[in-house]
């Protein structure tokens, strides 16, 4: 019964799933308005609320996950400069213990890397059983920046994605849960956020000239951000749209996936595989201490 | 002045520093008593209360440390069984950025790692510029563990006294600040800590019938560490000695030295680099969105 309705205060609603209703459909990201709130909480402070409640529900599944072991899960976290990658680490992940935590940032790669197959550097960053990983960017930046600058011809950038689209079922098959957000800004709040940036001396240093020359190609990038979630998007590693113009809705819509995510996972702490009675005998008829 | 008082609040007084008052002495730890409270608050809820403003501030010196990229801070935590590692980082690591903090555990090296120098491992785990590392386990347990059960010869783990202290030095030379904590705690907290986990059901898998094999060890760990920790204290990597059978006094302790520390280390976060009121109008007058 009380699970009933936490379940409901998660999904905002009995009726639906978060997952439902952020899930990309084939019309890709641009049908999704950056400022929507499709489910769940439709104020700063109903959202701050509920976050709250989730964070603690988040957190002993985490610890669940943790001791089960057996499983993890791979939250992806993609979007344009701005878009908040940062804030849903510090704001979503955050609320979980770091012990059970493993996040990943991919820059630019380096030329060691750029040696390798490009999925190589991200198959070393993946969680082990029982953590959660986090990927702040990730091998979608090889059908992203890569195509949008042509730093390699069309039919490579093309083939990687049924590459990843393979990778991701590996990874599936290996026990991790893989959920892929993109988070949604719009142009307008873009400029807004950089401008924030630039005014507060506090901030200056998040300021990259390099965002604006980015910034500059912005449909190109939502053309390839459209191609790659709906040529990548699959039963087993789907694509989430998160409108990310209000940060309270995306950091809850993000902690609502994760829940859900791991609420379906049903990690189960695993029974003591000792004697509980004649260890508790050790410990104290035959404290064995020296 | 604000400054001032702050700092008297973290350091529980405005007559020393928490690193004055916990550092080991020539006497090593079992001169302090494991519930005692050198320094700072005497109840749990004077030590909530002040976690949660030393959290702010850790939070705000984390940031700047990240944004000024030059200098890290490494964390090392030891301890017997149940001594709270797992705690710490929860409790203290996790006021922090999740984004800034890098957590590495070292369990039982791998047949890999130990075809490997000692250090081989470590090394690979420290926190990069601008980052806290945290170590749950270190090095350290190759005077430890290791000494204690003869995985060695004595003239091997003598010798990594000052291999350690060289690493260390090196360590530090490289920019990274060395905090070095022994969770301290007594046979009787351990024991009540064992029959907790045995006693609840939900922290049966915390329970590991190996821990009570090392127990039977107490004094052997205790001559260990006390050596390790006489014999690798440097002014630049001391060892400090926190009283961890509350476990609020050693969050409060931990978090303390932490905090103290990045004030010594005063990171300043950079000025801009590029021209601001240029960038403003490459924004504004001139978006050069398409």
């Amino acid at each position: 019964m009380a699970k009933k309705d936490k379940a409901a205060g998660a999904s905002g609603g009995a009726s639906g799933s978060v997952r439902d209703a952020l899930r990309v459909t084939a019309d890709g990201p641009a049908s999704v308005p950056t400022d929507a709130t499709p489910v769940g909480p439709t104020s700063k402070a109903e959202a701050a609320e509920r976050l709250a409640s989730i964070g603690t529900e988040l957190h002993d599944l985490q610890e669940a996950l943790y001791a089960e072991s057996a499983r993890s899960v791979l939250l992806v976290l993609q979007g344009m400069d701005t878009s908040g990658k940062g804030g849903t680490i510090e704001h979503v992940v955050g609320l979980m213990n770091p012990q059970g935590v493993r996040i990943a940032s991919f820059k630019a790669p380096t030329k060691a890397e750029l040696r390798h197959d490009f999925l190589w550097r991200v198959r070393r960053q993946l969680p082990v059983a029982g953590q959660i990983g986090v990927f702040d960017r990730s091998h979608y930046e090889d059908v992203l920046v890569v195509r949008v600058n042509e730093l390699v011809a069309e039919d490579v950038w093309r083939d990687r994605y049924e590459q990843i689209n393979e990778f991701e079922a590996e990874v599936a098959a290996a026990g991790a849960t893989v959920v892929k957000c993109f988070l949604h800004i719009s142009a307008d709040e873009q400029k807004e956020r950089l401008l924030a940036r630039l005014d507060d001396p506090a901030k200056q240093w998040k300021y990259n000239p390099g965002d604006v020359d980015v910034r500059t190609r912005w449909s190109a990038y939502q053309q390839a951000y459209a191609d790659a979630l709906t040529s990548c998007h699959t039963d087993i590693a789907p694509w989430y749209v998160i409108p990310a113009d209000r940060k309270w809705y995306r950091n809850w819509a993000v902690a609502s996936l994760l829940l859900e995510t791991l609420r379906e996972l049903a990690p189960v702490v695993p029974g003591p595989t000792y004697d509980v009675t004649a260890e508790r005998a050790r410990l104290t008829e035959a404290d064995p201490i020296s």
